[in-house]
């Protein structure tokens, strides 16, 4: 059960759940449901646990309920598009299984060949194409859900549009397992993607690169994707991979341009242009897409790949595009100050940041200054007009962050919303807010 | 104050209000809310009042609060791609106002030259553009609110990502006045459009060009508009507008295409190609910009238009794109059977179709008529999976057609939702829900 205890969030608390269940069905799900009402007992849903900030944790005396045994397509209907699946199909299993039918599902995690959409839809997740393509939260067009009164219920639609009532399946995406579980997800699909061109830039700074990311915003482009990655992750993918990575520079950035020719040309030249001015030591459109590939696997490896060094704390801070600079200079000094390493993956082109906050095993001094480094990037990122997580959500971890965040009002209105729909308050308690 | 009375819903009932407020403020709009909640008395907030649901109307002893003077755009801001914007600015003004920023606000009601933002908002309005570039749903970024409790909070984010806490943004959306008064809303905006081709095709009956519609998801086309009219509103437009309209089709299809060349010549081929083996009585490709943009004003004058000749009730169904001939040839049925002239415009390339039930006035006979066949349209929409709103809202008119629409159980959802955000029951009571 051990397994069971805890997602990938790094010093987050967790406790022993008293059973964990693995329903196959919609109904099994409820069956637990109803008897841990019975019981007022707490349930914690969860799909392959790969989330970042504690969300899926068990607490003391709580029956876990992993989704990740309900992995059927249900369906793929082209002429609609969209894809009805159980929460337990693995992001890149969708994706695969679209590309068959000529479609795509575009929310890409970094974790997308082991997250689950069960987790992406409760997290709201993101990913690389987002920039371009939005996140989770516009895909999902409708759901099943075990309510906390341990009804089964639908919501949302499956036509293209619909304004029946309350957006109850937008307000159950991101809520984290803390107002329904989700037992079939209905997504809308796109048409799949135009191949793409990717544009390097290495910098001597991350700070120059953020300027870089502005830079982009600013000449109105819209990349496909727009991803950093510092020397340390790359070292780190390189030594775990033996990709063959041997970048000189300290950050990379990873463009991309989906627009079919020749307007996708010119925006490559557009970007590559804005590296440049922003003080690329190199910059190239990559005609080599073996090569492209090799830097975005290694962008998507890079968290992993830190994690074998030691514990890593994950920060997900989302600030304007204008500030990405100012926000990556503050990191850096953060890091001296406290005397911790950060490295940086970003999906820059959001604002979207994660610094890695990386410290010796067992060394619970720098635990104390990585939590407290950890706190003051939030901060920063709130000075800066952002948010304290852009795609990872509350969980434990952000808890703090979110109260600084919003209004207290705000705050009531969120226990509000939580106590009409969980009234007996046995789903995911403790979870975002107290 | 008989003007503030009621929406252009046809026939939703409406009392008079005991004062219309039109503030200037937020903390205007506070000091109402406050001073209502103080006497317990209803509050019912309007846009324009362009509605066709009867989500504005007054009810007994309500206070109106008519946002419409609120109409400042706080900020266009070009890099992050936002504006905000007071909840009175008139849709256009909006689009208008981004395109001199070389961005574009995209969602489009018919009503845009004269609807507001935060009727948009409120209602989740569509449009034109939808079937390509979503709903207003998809560009709220964030807003600012006066809660049930008399607060003033912020919802939502300025930041191209985040998840922090539950999307109580999203929920007020579409929420119809009933869970907040949205006193500022920021949206997010994208690079203005490229230029449209229109391809036009001439049927001789509503279900040949339904089939045309389903022929056109099929073959995998997006197009950024597909628009059906039939005879009756051309007649009714021209009578009125003398456009010079002479179209010799029973049903007249108005696709768009904003691909740039090569691919959008590509994909006018194919559409007109659709329209062709749907068994189109004649199709083309437009080169005549200023002809296209006619029948495209024509489409969105074609509400008015009618309206002019009498009393007209507006359905507002959504099917899945797969039935929407079937949809349309149950339409007329239905129209016979109650012996109800039926006029059909249609956002049909999202299979959202607008029957309009046209009655001769003050004839008691036909409206009871005329409101049977608006309520077995319903039915018949949802039979085939379809929804009983698209874009209008649910209002008073669809509040039994909600409650067909969904479980009990979702609709006590609905309530206990309201009952937490609105705990004295103050905001646009007996609207979407009893």
């Amino acid at each position: 059960m051990a397994s069971f205890e805890h997602d990938e969030a790094e010093w987050a608390p967790h406790s022993s759940p008293i059973a964990v269940v693995r329903p196959s069905s919609t109904e099994e799900v409820q069956a637990v449901v109803r008897a841990c009402l019975a019981h007022r007992t707490p349930v914690v849903a969860r799909g392959a646990g790969t989330g970042l900030s504690g969300g899926a944790n068990a607490t003391a005396g709580c029956v876990v309920i992993a989704l990740d045994a309900m992995t059927a397509i249900k369906t793929i209907d082209e002429l609609e598009r969209y894809a009805v699946v159980e929460p337990g199909v693995v992001n890149d299993d969708l994706r695969a299984a679209c590309a068959e039918h000529g479609l795509w599902y575009p929310p890409d995690p970094a974790s997308s060949p082991w997250s689950t959409i069960g987790g992406n839809v409760a997290t709201n997740a993101g990913g690389l194409c987002c920039v371009k393509y939005g996140v989770t939260r516009d895909y999902v067009m409708g759901m099943q859900v075990v309510t906390g009164t341990g009804d089964v219920v639908r919501l949302g639609r499956r036509t293209a549009k619909g304004v029946a009532g309350y957006d109850l399946a937008g307000l159950m995406v991101g809520s984290e397992g803390t107002l329904g579980i989700i037992t079939e997800i209905v997504v809308k699909l796109r048409p799949l993607q135009d191949p793409q061109r990717t544009i390097a830039g290495y910098f001597d700074s991350v700070v120059d690169a953020g300027r870089a990311v502005s830079a982009v915003a600013a000449a109105g482009l819209t990349p496909s994707a727009l991803e950093l990655v510092d020397r340390q992750c790359l070292l780190a993918v390189d030594a775990w991979k033996n990709m063959g990575l041997s970048v000189d520079a300290n950050a990379v950035l990873l463009g991309r341009v989906d627009t079919p020719d020749p307007a996708g040309e010119q925006e490559a030249q557009k970007m590559l242009a804005c590296f440049d001015e922003a003080g690329a030591s190199w910059s190239a459109v990559s005609t080599d897409q073996e090569e492209a590939d090799a830097l975005f696997a290694a962008r998507r490896l890079a968290y992993p790949a830190m994690e074998r060094l030691g514990p890593v704390l994950t920060e997900d801070v989302c600030v304007p595009k204008r500030h990405v600079a100012e926000m990556l200079s503050r990191i850096e000094r953060i890091g001296l100050e406290y005397g911790i390493t950060i490295a940086n993956i970003a999906h820059a082109g959001d604002g979207n940041l994660h610094p890695l906050l990386i410290t010796p095993r067992d060394d619970d001094a720098a635990r104390v200054r990585a939590q407290a480094a950890f706190a003051e990037i939030i901060d920063a990122a709130l000075e800066l007009g952002g948010t304290v997580t852009g795609e990872h959500g509350v969980g434990l971890l952000k808890k703090d962050g979110l109260a600084k965040e919003v209004d207290p009002v705000v705050l009531a209105m969120h226990r509000s919303v939580k106590a009409a729909l969980d009234p007996y308050g046995i789903l995911n308690p403790g979870k975002i807010f107290d």
